[in-house]
């Protein structure tokens, strides 16, 4: 088992990575002390509600906690306000109090739906995330948490750290193919920011983690959540330097938000985002290098590089504009200055996002 | 104008209290940076929009502000999910983005939905309160917001301090008198809890505070955000401490539920919750004349004290159980030791509650 300590002072907390490690709930729940003598509310989806529920519940009362679990539909769909009031109604309803924890057991959605429940109810009470899936890693650090409104995504939600994340490997062996390689998106999404050596490792071991062996998951998810933590340690609130976190969802979230959360997998949307910045870097006079590699990388872990060709480019560009990183009237890019770096840039012009949008469309 | 730090560290704000300094709106915006770049959400009701928004809006504009304002109907009911996703729903398309506030012009309703909007809009923007009411006094020191759930009160919340409060005593003027009173109502609970001087005042000046006299208004918000901004500076987030700002509330709280939010203000509600906690200190030992004391100060500012006959004691008890303050199967409450004094107690049984409630009918 790995720990990695994600550094935020007071708030600061630690992710357990390893494979089997579920096993050891209790352990790491009377460690950190979640409360015995509150019940605990456990949200998952109904795919992984399937493979892993009964064990987790049946380990949890054992260990004497009394645990209230909610099974919400599996899916992008869910992560809405109307789900987000089901839940606190169930906190109501089950007599959780200030001293009581929420429990995601489950992939982004699930993770993202609990935080926001754990971050309101009471205005703020204890939160426990077991990731199972591998694009999970990424939302299990830095605490941010939210739903979606039909006009913007995570538009509503709050940083709300963990008290621990409990990231058991076994439990991704049940995840589909495309899934996983959307999960792996946002690893080497990582090593794109920040990380040369950890590119050129996951492009050395591409077929190893796409076949879900243990060693190289345990080393690429450690990898992933280090670089991120690092990041979210020094801006904690994205003031400034979190937002190179975003490599590829300016893009991404608005593919997400055109094609209604339906038929690309955020994974997908952000490797077509990272193809269109690492575009905009070349088109911004940067080495076509950047581009070149970003893509045969991306193609090798099995993912999309290419957008959609019935997604309108109009309504994408309108979708970016209503999102978050659309600031004071400009449009803010996370651009590759090299393979492991990149830059805050609000150069870019509408024309220039358009044109990449356009050749996004022509890449094969 | 008096200025009133609220020492919070780097979320620390002034409260600003005069007499007519709606006046100064544009140079205190600029003073504390409001953005002019990005649109401002100033949100209000229907009754306090007949009384000032035309000129709060036109003060802004003049002054280089891009204002959006929306008006929600008047009263608790306000402050549900249902709203909030109206109020998100309008930021998104009136695109407001990072740098954009949200500006609460009225009382604790207003304050409390637009806080948690301003709190949860992009995990978190810029909010300033503009308070028209004498019980908003209370929600415009320490950075609670929250909206109701149709089971609990206050349920689904954040902590989010605002950039700055600008209190003009002018705009009190319009209230009706039952409010007047229901605002004093918070105003003295500041005094019994921590400053058995400032009782004195307002038992000596109560008919002063009735006519709205300036300086003794001014006077008695300002000491009364002063005691909570005391407390609050020590614990910002109710971890202990804090919760002595709750006297009256338990009681209170489950009054305003089973009264559903109708037939009863808050402050109101409070009045008869002090009464009941004055009552079960002498219960569990304390001098008689707390009692006694607190019901004739009430009395005198012309508060109720006697619990409405038609409401169900039972029923009051189960909304008890359902508070926040119900925290790990044990009832908690603020019992007042003496005059100005008050502790947090969890030694009180629930015979002795439904006791007090009991003695709370007979009043007189």
């Amino acid at each position: 088992m790995m720990e990695l300590k994600v550094d935020l002072g007071e708030r600061s907390y630690p992710i357990y990575i390893g494979e089997g490690i579920l096993d050891d709930i209790v352990d790491l729940f009377n460690k950190h002390r979640i409360s015995k003598l509150s019940p605990i509310l456990l949200v998952t989806d109904d795919q992984v509600a399937e493979f892993h529920l009964d064990k987790v519940l049946e380990l949890l009362l054992k260990g004497g906690f009394q645990v209230v679990s909610s099974i919400i539909p599996a899916g992008e769909k869910s992560k809405s306000i109307a789900q987000f009031e089901d839940l606190i109604t169930v906190a109501i309803e089950s007599g959780l109090d200030r001293k009581s924890t929420v429990v995601a057991l489950g992939g982004g959605v699930v993770g993202d739906l609990a935080g926001y429940v754990a971050a309101s109810y009471m205005r703020g009470i204890a939160f426990v995330q077991i990731p199972t899936t591998i694009l999970a890693h990424d939302s299990s650090v830095g605490g941010k948490v939210a739903v979606n409104h039909p006009l913007a995504k995570n538009i509503i939600g709050a940083f709300h750290q963990p008290e621990l994340v409990l990231y058991d490997i076994a439990t991704l062996r049940t995840l589909p193919e495309r899934q996983i390689k959307a999960g792996l998106s946002e690893v080497i999404k990582h090593g794109f920011i920040r990380d040369a050596d950890f590119v050129a490792w996951i492009d050395h071991n591409a077929y190893k983690l796409l076949e879900l062996d243990s060693e190289a998951l345990e080393f690429a998810l450690y990898h992933g959540c280090r670089i991120k933590s690092i990041i979210v340690s020094q801006d904690e609130r994205e003031n400034n330097l979190r937002a190179i976190l975003n490599l590829g969802h300016t893009i991404g979230h608005a593919l997400e938000a055109v094609a209604k959360y339906n038929g690309l997998l955020h994974g997908e949307a952000i490797s077509i985002g990272m193809v269109g910045a690492a575009r905009l870097s070349v088109l911004l006079g940067n080495p076509e290098h950047i581009y070149t590699e970003t893509k045969r990388i991306l193609r090798k872990l099995g993912l999309p590089i290419q957008l959609p060709k019935q997604l309108d480019i109009d309504e994408i560009m309108v979708a970016m504009m209503h999102d978050k990183k659309f600031d004071s009237g400009r449009m803010t890019f996370i651009i590759p200055t090299e393979i492991g770096e990149v830059e805050i840039s609000n150069q870019v012009t509408l024309e220039q996002v358009s044109q990449v949008l356009e050749q996004l469309k022509q890449e094969e």
